[in-house]
């Protein structure tokens, strides 16, 4: 049997994010129709060298069909010896069959799929004349949120971006996007604004759409900094005791997730619910419901609405199988007989 | 980062079934010592194709420090397409920095493995002296235990063979034996003699050392035919329902485990525990306890002595890194940028 290897530098070069938005969307649907699976975490500390290794795992049928997994390991005192601190492999399998169809790095992937989440739960419940968005994070993931909302919504004319513990960051962050986004993702727009702001209340009061990805762990963004019509991505918040945006929010929003369970344990949810806030059955619903049309999304142009994402292996798989299929047509990649 | 890849025809190439013991019987020292850890075992049944995929994953710390996974997948019914029932593959990192190392075929890593468990059994818990070795089974795992077993007990010099659904199986096994052992593991013994047999008891009347590998759900093997001094090793039970020997052997044997919990579990102590004839903690020590001295092994030429191995994942862990060290010796396998 012949699979293909991708590393890193490979998938840089064959994943698209159009194709990535649209193999994401499937896998929502596809979970909204009960098709997908996502298997338990392992998950292991290093205690002694602050590091933590993890396999997260799943399927998605119906006519997707693949299995696999992600093996993901965070050593951050590599750094001391210029080592890579997050490495991370992915298999994938055919789940027709068990036939195994590719192993790559798994963190491209990773941000790949992550910034077309972000993206799609804008496109779904922003408003469609959305024009400022707002980026509370200026670090390695904001860039592909960016590149893919400006995929998914063409209005978009300017950008704030801040970050709320170092302005130097955000200020370079704002000067290099343009470069960024042509380069490294094709998405050429000379007629948006990048902006990097320290005065986060008035921007997000002059943004259509706010997406945070930061690994904070107390809300940064306020209420009475949010107008009414905003939509609200919150991608950063992943694991207990996260949190990025202010709590009262969700008392007011229409409020929806990739995944209800999980991020009522470790989403942006999580500290709301626990803190009577929120309540889980308030969800609205999941975002592939609302793609499938089972769900509502916006009501009107006054509505707040959040989209609450914590990432899902399945997401992998289908990002995965769109790298070997890209490779495939640009002959890139190795095919090793396993 | 560069990892190397290894398919099955490579993993042939490289790997010395010697290389494997000495590695098996490390994981089986530090084990003993408590710096081993078996991750939970994912599983998922696809019922509707009577198959199944799972995640068997792990470390080796200590001075060894490996983890990571391998992923099976058994689909049973492929046969009927011409396509492998049986695919894996194994991804392992380095603990001391979760660096990637390599990715491999898992299947004949396996193999290996488990024929190196059956055989340091043997070298730990037979009499030195014994001579004839009975094998129960004719399957594709057979060949690894006699490799394994004839480097690890120069004195044996004959192995007869049953097969006890198949005759027509085991002498055809019988027959190619010598050749398979040269050609495949470079076993090269011209003095053993290898004969497939039907009458089981008196076979088994004159053999020193028993090992079974057969998928039975119900025992094989009686206790009558087995003369005091008998080493069992038992490799073929390793789910629930699996039973190779007669049960009432476990009341007159001293009895070991790879891992005595998952043994009571899943190996071929399950249902003689379940039953009544055994207890668990009738058993005498692990494998690795014997091998650092810390349990006792054979008291005398007259005890009956089994080893009960269901298979560690951790045993693929370092025969893995043992391939990647082989193929880099040897210049095989595919480096791969990940």
């Amino acid at each position: 049997m012949d699979i293909k290897v991708l590393g890193r530098k490979e998938l840089e070069k064959v994943l698209e994010m159009s194709a990535v938005i649209d193999g994401v969307k499937s896998v929502y649907k596809q979970k909204s129709c009960g098709n997908t699976i996502a298997w338990p975490l392992v998950e292991h500390h290093f205690h002694e060298k602050s590091a933590v290794s993890d396999i997260r795992s799943g399927g998605v049928f119906g006519d997707i069909n693949l299995h696999g997994l992600k093996m993901l390991n965070s050593f951050p005192l590599n750094v001391k010896e210029g080592l890579p601190t997050f490495t991370g492999i992915l298999m994938l399998f055919d789940s027709t069959n068990g036939i195994p169809l590719g192993v790559m790095d798994a963190s491209y992937i990773t941000c790949m799929r992550t910034g077309a989440a972000g993206a799609i739960g804008v496109q779904t419940l922003a408003r469609p004349d959305s024009e400022v968005l707002f980026m509370l994070g200026a670090g390695k993931q904001s860039i592909f949120q960016i590149a893919a909302t400006l995929i998914c919504m063409p209005k978009i004319r300017k950008v704030y971006i801040a970050d709320a513990l170092n302005l130097e960051n955000a200020k370079k962050f704002a000067l290099a996007c343009y470069e960024k986004l042509r380069d490294d993702f094709g998405v050429d727009r000379p007629d948006v604004e990048f902006t990097s702001v320290t005065d986060m209340a008035t921007a997000i009061g002059e943004s259509d759409v706010v997406i945070t990805i930061t690994p904070s762990r107390s809300p940064v963004i306020k209420k009475e900094w949010v107008k009414p019509g905003t939509h609200l991505s919150c991608i950063g918040a992943d694991m207990i005791g996260k949190e990025e945006i202010d709590p009262e929010l969700f008392r007011c929003a229409r409020v929806y997730a990739d995944d209800v369970n999980q991020c009522s344990n470790v989403g942006e949810m999580e500290i709301p619910i626990k803190t009577g806030f929120f309540r889980k059955e308030d969800v609205v619903g999941e975002i592939g419901e609302v793609l499938t049309g089972v769900v509502e999304g916006r009501k009107n142009s006054e509505d707040i609405t959040i989209f609450d994402a914590t990432g899902l292996a399945i997401l992998d798989l289908v990002t995965a199988k769109k790298s070997i299929q890209l490779a495939e047509e640009k002959g890139l990649g190795t095919i090793v007989e396993i």
